[in-house]
């Protein structure tokens, strides 16, 4: 890790050797290490699994305390007068997740001399000015693959949960009624929809892989084409522009990263030209989306049912129109934080700081900035 | 078909060829049809494809009516001034549904002496006195197949809602609340748990393949073992006894039909045996499960849920104890008339009922009851 943090990036930039790059890593002596995780509260003593908190802090205290490090956790994250913003000064690595976003800006960026790395546990580092960070010659890593499972999991659950208008047979259940004619008029078997995925990364691969025995029309398009093996297994068809993509599906799903590029990219005038009554699951950022026009379409009926987890920003406001929106089946940001997908982001966060104390480098995949160069995706 | 009904049965046991079978569907002349839909009300005009309707009666009244036949539809189906009852008397065919469930009783068969067949349009007919039905030398066949997609494709939405934890997080969102841990100490990864089904016939077995990508223990009870090949792409391993699979499952799903071998199979000592935390969703049918001790064991957490869309009776009563009971995910009975199951019992319906006008036999796999003969699963 580099120890000085400017001009990093430019001599890091010419260190295309592994020999050479591994060096960067090395630093020594005690670390602090701050930990921004949402409280369980009440709940914290059902589940011995439950590592992903405040209270469990990843189940790693003691494995760093006994190497003579400090470690902070905290869920007070937002205003200048924040617990994390008491430690931002002197503060080595700051692990943050995208279930209860420490926003990471410039600003605070710039507050923390001493920051060396940032580590997201879970997947999705856009709260995190990733700009600032490199030019600041920061690493940032997230534990890749940790949760992709279970987002693409949850995709498909929202998927069936749109497609076969399940909600309004729900609130009849609780609410004393049953009236079938008032779910069935607008329920639907998946088998045999057109069903597009914005993104076919791990997460979007292992959607189609899950969808494929529904037996339904799959569509993807990505900067360059999956595996062709998985091509075939899947029957997914590659589909190069998004525009001549999206008119087609019944289901949308967004699998893309929020990059300045993908911000907003659902807006207005691209969700006028879907099909009438479309569906669409995000469990990928809100903000890849138009938050107002996404409510208007769901209000007007274009847009025939809107799932997914994630809001800008998060927490989501009392006020947020997506909570009272027609048609949506949301839930807070919860599809990357299930027990399994913990345990795995707890391991893969143990894992970098381990590699981080002993100088070596991160499995490559995990790097979103290293050492001030921004992975491709990103730039 | 049989147009005397007594002393049938008998003969028909005699008959396995289907030359000689085929002759009994031979009927003449003008037939009344009466059929028992749940009614669409303001949501008529919302699809023309919501044909299984009072207002849309499957889509073939100008057919009957143009061969002469007189065409009754009706959702009045309790109590003894009902319309059905007043056309018991003279009635040739009487088609009903489960989602409606108009109870074809010992006692209206003996008031219903022109009746012939009973068709169900969808899947599971213990909505009737198969018994009586057989007595009386009727025929019984239902739309096999019709919607085994929809059905199995909702067991699988139905697990995942489960799993995941779904609605405590849509219930944060509607209430203006934003609590991760709440959520996330019992949401679970589907990955890796055990999945049982009780029953593998055309829904379990559909359910089987679609669970296949999830890389669960997938474990069936049934009467046979399902085909090598398939057990092979599903990975499923067969258990012979019941009550040595059930204690393994994370996840139980039923899928037999209710017969009276199978009525209230899973019983208060059945369920104090499952796992804690245990899982359950029934499409099939209500009455397979005690609804007392499932409610009292999702009370007590020992059920950690419970989701399905049949009840008894049907509709559920608004103080039925599974509306209120913790952790359930209930809907009224909807998995199987989605839009596109609608579309393919009716016509379904309609191509047994021309067979019938032409002294044709159904095809096999739909017949119940056939002339008096119970099919072997109901024997």
């Amino acid at each position: 890790m580099a120890m000085k943090r400017a001009g990093v990036s430019a001599i890091r930039a010419l260190c295309s050797s592994p020999d050479l790059t591994r060096g960067v890593h090395s630093t020594a002596g005690s670390k602090k290490i701050v930990g921004v995780f949402y409280k369980a509260n009440e709940y914290a003593e059902l589940n011995p699994n439950f590592v992903g908190t405040v209270e469990r802090g990843l189940g790693i205290r003691d494995w760093l305390e006994s190497q003579g490090h400090q470690y902070v956790v905290t869920d007070d994250k937002e205003g200048p007068d924040c617990e994390l913003e008491k430690h931002l000064s002197d503060l080595h690595v700051l692990i943050t997740t995208p279930f209860h976003p420490a926003y990471v800006t410039a600003e605070r960026i710039k507050k923390a001399k001493n920051l060396q790395l940032l580590l997201t546990a879970g997947i999705g580092s856009d709260h995190i000015d990733l700009k600032a960070a490199a030019e600041a010659g920061l690493t940032v890593a997230e534990v890749t693959g940790s949760n992709v499972v279970s987002v693409a999991e949850d995709e498909l659950m929202r998927i069936l949960i749109l497609v076969r208008n399940f909600l309004p047979g729900y609130h009849q259940v609780i609410n004393g009624d049953w009236n079938v004619a008032g779910i069935a008029h607008r329920a639907y078997d998946l088998e045999g929809k057109t069903v597009g995925t914005i993104g076919a990364g791990r997460i979007g691969r292992l959607l189609l892989q899950r969808l494929k025995p529904f037996n339904c029309n799959l569509l993807y398009h990505d900067r360059i084409k999956i595996d062709p093996e998985l091509e075939v297994q899947t029957g997914a068809k590659f589909e190069e522009d998004l525009d001549t993509m999206l008119p087609k599906c019944d289901i949308i799903v967004l699998n893309t990263p929020l990059t300045e590029k993908t911000r907003g990219m659902l807006d207005k005038e691209r969700i006028s030209k879907l099909k009438k009554g479309v569906l669409i699951v995000n469990n990928a950022r809100g903000a890849l989306v138009d938050t107002q026009a996404v409510a208007d379409a769901c209000t007007s009926g274009h847009i025939g049912g809107y799932s997914g987890d994630v809001w800008f920003p998060q927490p989501a406001p009392k006020d947020h129109p997506w909570r009272y929106m027609p048609n949506q089946a949301m839930t807070p940001h919860i599809s990357g934080t299930t027990i399994d997908a913990q345990l795995r982001y707890a391991a893969g966060t143990k894992d970098m700081l381990d590699r981080y104390f002993k100088g070596e480098e991160f499995p490559l995949q995990n790097y979103i900035v290293r050492e001030g160069v921004l992975a491709p995706q990103y730039r």
